[in-house]
């Protein structure tokens, strides 16, 4: 397999590492747009040097961003190139062009890395399905919210110290909205849900709220009720009905999500026969995300296309009815639905997820986290 | 693929129904000594009618225990039939026999549901070979121990009357010894051990110390310092020298083991370059175990044979140094490696593994569990 390399940035520089002294795949161009010298394989600044090598059969995308990571994959599909990239951005806003595509056009589409970084879980899911239908996905998927909320929880730290602390070790960006909004989630498990469930999730009906409005006084809240906040997307499809979501969520002390530290993921699918299944690692970092973009050259080689035939647009319906804790608002629609009140916070009555995320969404200060099911 | 199924309890009824639906692959006859009728598959006692029926390309070993397990096994590869088992005394006991064998006659050998029940660990490690070295294998990966641990620990039972509840639900078998005792996961981390690190360990060099002897004196001891006591299983490979064992062990609070509740396993590996991954499902129950059973039969479809290379003979060097907690006795040997008490219990000092284990053999009844590493 000779490669053309977009981008060499962490995860990049991390596949030339992992294949460097590999029989079976070399990276032979790097596109990128840095000066970079390398022993052995060509660096140029024009994607046009590896569209046009014919010699050339896999694009690596690990250049991030929508475009013109997007442009130059569609070019490179057209022109019977196999995909491997880890952006989840990409594949789960260009679902609809870029898997029909791939497939029309004979080329293998691979993205294990976009989703739980060096964990093999859409490889995994993949398997499930042989054998399976899956009922569930989601869990804990974003390392960063995950590093915020765990040192707010065992270190007692504000919001804005624990992301200081998460942007100091390079565990947040500098602009980490994407993160602690939520939005790397909602593209995890959208992502999940289609290759899980078979399907193309219609991503307008896939409400998401992320933690940026946690403050100290809601993790003591929670602390002192024997409870966790994570923030944990779910994705289902029972009885042909799919719901999907992200929301912060309240865990037991005791439960597996709750005991994942620092900046690890927790992921699960429920399968009919297998049960509950569940992958923890690290969900990024050089090395963990190189690890599945070079295990996906290697599924390329074995032939593997994408993960489940592309399904029909499916819209989420997400009248799964849930209680809510619910800090830093008051509206007369919260005082109908108060079950209780903890300190200045509410507890709502059951409502379903679709009418909580609607008031949120014309409430954007409140924090909101949902009691886990069971 | 057409079935030859030996064993129609638990697991075999479940690999029965799983592939009742499935195309590709159909249980032509069942080898069982109970009177069963089954529409579309024939039952038979005699194991030959099975051996000498051409059509049949694949033998599924569901009946346990070693014999006639290994014969029935070994006359099948001698035959030239697939073998698909979830017997992991049957594979780690006779690894260096079955392994070589099927290489030579050039069948395929699977046994995924062998460790961890439903989860895909074993498949796991054969995916992550093809890209790095593994550097360590191990965890919870005995339900019916880590139910009695977890009971004792959450609800404050016996050990007596933990174990009469797990073996009223299930979880524990009448005669709980190859549980308890450790053995179930000593040839879950020899088998592990074995594909991860391409060897063949020389059982007799892994020690296990079991959970029989445990108190609730001794939980209330862990308790109070905030540790949760958890049978795991260790298998290192670092810079050429091999360690394997299995015993208890003391993690914190908080840690991911320490979370894992009633009959589940955590099971983990460390890679070069994907670090820690971590497993999480329930690694026994019929549907969980057959699923992974049936898994394999669609490896062996696809024509993988074994997990990794038939590796050299090893002996694990067990000289990593720890802390032991020990409980229940009193010597010399203690005595002059006393670095504190817990009321009647004993904090040794930094002792080896090797060291500690000896002392344990001479000394059945005494309770000994390590703490954990970092």
């Amino acid at each position: 397999m000779k490669i053309g390399l977009l981008g060499f940035g962490v995860v990049g520089r991390g596949v030339y590492d992992l294949t460097a002294t590999r029989d079976d795949m070399k990276v032979a161009k790097v596109v990128c747009l840095e000066d970079v010298t390398l022993p052995d394989a060509e660096v140029t600044k024009n994607f046009q040097d590896v569209l046009c090598d014919d010699t050339i059969d896999t694009v690596v995308e690990a250049m991030g961003g929508l475009h013109p990571a997007y442009e130059f994959v569609r070019a490179a599909i057209e022109a019977g190139k196999h995909i491997v990239t880890s952006n989840k951005a990409l594949v789960a806003s260009f679902y609809d062009e870029l898997i029909p595509l791939a497939k029309e056009k004979g080329v293998c589409f691979r993205c294990t890395a976009a989703v739980g970084g060096g964990i093999g879980w859409l490889s995994e899911l993949e398997r499930a399905r042989r054998m399976q239908t899956i009922e569930k996905v989601g869990g804990i998927m974003n390392g960063t919210c995950n590093y915020i909320l765990d040192s707010m929880t065992r270190l007692g730290l504000t919001y804005a110290d624990a992301l200081s602390q998460a942007q100091a070790l390079g565990y947040a960006e500098a602009n980490p909205t994407t993160d602690v909004e939520g939005i790397d989630t909602w593209h995890k498990v959208i992502l999940s849900s289609n290759i899980a469930f078979g399907i193309s999730l219609d991503t307008d009906t896939v409400p998401v709220a992320g933690i940026s409005k946690i403050k100290a006084s809601d993790v003591e809240n929670f602390t002192a009720h024997g409870l966790v906040c994570k923030l944990i997307s779910t994705g289902k499809c029972q009885d042909g009905k799919v719901s999907a979501y992200v929301q912060p969520t309240l865990v037991k002390q005791g439960e597996p999500e709750s005991a994942v530290p620092a900046n690890y993921n927790l992921i699960t699918f429920v399968g009919a026969a297998s049960g509950r299944m569940s992958f923890y690692g690290q969900g990024a970092g050089r090395y963990p995300t190189a690890y599945n973009v070079v295990q996906d050259c290697a599924d390329v080689l074995a032939g593997k296309g994408f993960y489940s035939p592309y399904g029909e647009k499916v819209a989420a319906k997400n009248t799964d009815v849930l209680s809510y804790y619910v800090s830093g608002a008051a509206d007369s629609w919260l005082k109908d639905n108060t079950q209780e009140t903890w300190g200045d916070a509410i507890i709502t009555k059951p409502v379903s997820v679709e009418e909580m995320h609607a008031w949120r969404k014309a409430n954007p200060e409140a924090f909101i986290a949902a009691f886990a099911e069971n």
